[in-house]
């Protein structure tokens, strides 16, 4: 399998990307955004996606400059209109404006409207993590779960990113209410490899194994009714407090029609407004050591915390490089290759 | 079945604290608190707790007064040390000042330590919708659910309540990350009933359907790391932010040895700092028509948001009162007798 550095690969995919006209300030966002996943082994969320991202720009479905704007601005709340910029930059705007005012008052959360695929949620609270804060960060998406009691999808596989700071890795977790991401099947349907049981179902609401059929048809929910109302919450948050819209009137990444117009929810918690930092942060390190020193299930080797193998994959991938499969490598050539650009 | 209407409910079990030297603010809140899980149909979480309310403030382990204090005050941020107050009147207390507070920041978030038992969550959330807010409510409790990997419990059955307000309806998801909450192992326990595969481990991590067993063992947590994970999260906001401390360091409701010790993460986001409220509420009503208006998966009769089943209880046990199991009403009565009180 191909292997390339972090540097290059983030540097490839902005010399690809400015190369396609997108501007320097939203080239560099979405490069490390993507890289990002791919260092921490969310594959399904790297750079595989960088082929529909320029695709949508040069279908004049995304814009290519930061069209950002604050609409509304209270002490702690921020209003966002993306104007169809990249989810990448409109996204970290968002966290590092609520964190600039967190700082301030304690807190601060931030809709934002009219925006696009952000990529691993996760990039965004590990933001605030490193900044001492608790980060939050949601997005919707077309509908791709079904509500419980449903038999066809509505809501999107709308992920939750919840991280904080401890005295050793943060704790991060990002999941979204399906038992599976989107990005799971998407990246098994460009393998060529099929999907267990249990992960999807058909559109007429039968288990598949097959990736293909399982997009066109739903997503099954953690749960039953608790990740379905997950996901309604998640929906409410980005799409209904943002204006943004919700699943049916969204529209897919991977469907040339329309902008996304997707809604994001973003903000941070300023540890130091409610207790010491170093308190909390060994404290969070004291319970994450307990956590990993109880009686193991059978079967078991390690007793993870949330995004811990995440940053063990990192620590590895910064050090050995990045392993891409071979279809997502070519595709990338193929990106670069127009503008002379080899990775 | 006993019937009674909520009233009559409300005002025996707040004369039955009251004359067991209760203070008239606790003793107001925890029968509101109580009777309004009744009302919905969350009996586990209603009257039922009367009993172990009253044997821990007897055994002088919760306050018989109000001994919260606010610790630490941000423009959006709160620390609350409850003084080992009932967690009805600590839990009211930190969402009342959310909600003042975030009217005038756009948000408002509150950690409450040395706290007990609040109930259901959704109480809380429900203050804030009908102050058109988006509310959040968590609390930790001691060990119950394994952490993913790990064959021993160490998360409490932690709830998350998240709540909006619609043009009709609030939707109120509250939800623990276990497959069932503490509270039907309880009352199942206290019916004689046995409890589905699929809900709990005993002691040694083998699958039971004994209430009894399940309570000595752990709940399983919904979705493998994903439960897991969000479990994890309400410890940090909940135990972490607040210095209440975590699973381990915290005390059984039913074990008479210390106080419980709990903490709190709650807060409020006040959407009029966000969007106008009557086009939040109506994109809220339009899309639950939407979710409602979804083909139904084969055997279900309707389609319903989070919140909406407890809301339909609610109007029918308004009206025709509450139905009370027999064992919890004679409970009830055994309560009242030491002081000629009737229900």
């Amino acid at each position: 399998m191909p292997r390339c550095s972090a540097d290059a690969l983030r540097d490839y995919c902005y010399q690809v990307l400015t190369a396609s006209e997108v501007a320097p300030d939203c080239a560099a966002a979405v490069a490390d955004v993507l890289v990002d996943a791919d260092l921490t082994g969310v594959s399904s969320h790297g750079v595989s996606r960088m082929a529909i991202y320029l695709q949508r720009l040069n279908a004049g479905l995304v814009s290519r400059t930061n069209q950002i704007r604050i609409v509304r601005e209270s002490p702690s709340a921020v209003v966002i209109d993306a104007g169809n910029t990249l989810g990448a930059l409109s996204a970290k705007f968002a966290m590092e404006t609520c964190i600039r005012k967190a700082r301030e008052t304690g807190c601060c959360f931030a809709t934002v409207r009219n925006s696009n695929h952000f990529g691993a949620a996760a990039y965004y609270t590990k933001l605030a993590a490193a900044q001492d804060m608790i980060g939050f960060a949601s997005t919707n998406l077309n509908g791709k779960i079904a509500p419980y009691g449903a038999a066809e999808p509505f809501m999107g596989t709308d992920p939750i990113s919840i991280a904080a700071p401890s005295g050793g890795k943060p704790v991060v977790l990002d999941m979204t209410p399906s038992v599976v991401a989107l990005g799971k099947l998407i990246l098994a349907q460009k393998l060529g490899q099929s999907i267990p049981e249990g992960w999807a179902l058909d559109r007429e609401g039968n288990p598949t194994t097959d990736p293909a059929e399982g997009r066109k048809g739903s997503l099954i929910p953690i749960g039953g009714p608790k990740g379905s109302g997950l996901a309604i919450a998640v929906e409410i948050l980005c799409g209904v407090l943002s204006g943004a819209g919700y699943g049916s009137q969204l529209h897919d990444l991977y469907v040339m029609d329309e902008p996304q117009g997707i809604g994001h929810f973003i903000g941070a918690i300023d540890i130091a407004h409610f207790i010491d930092v170093d308190s909390f942060k060994s404290a969070l390190s004291a319970m994450a050591g307990e956590i990993k020193g109880l009686r193991k299930a059978e079967g078991v080797g390690e007793i993870f915390l949330p995004g811990e193998q995440s940053f063990n994959r990192m620590e590895r991938n910064l050090r050995e490089g990045i392993d891409l499969p071979e279809p997502v490598y070519q595709e990338l050539l193929d990106l670069g290759r127009p503008f002379g650009l080899s990775l």
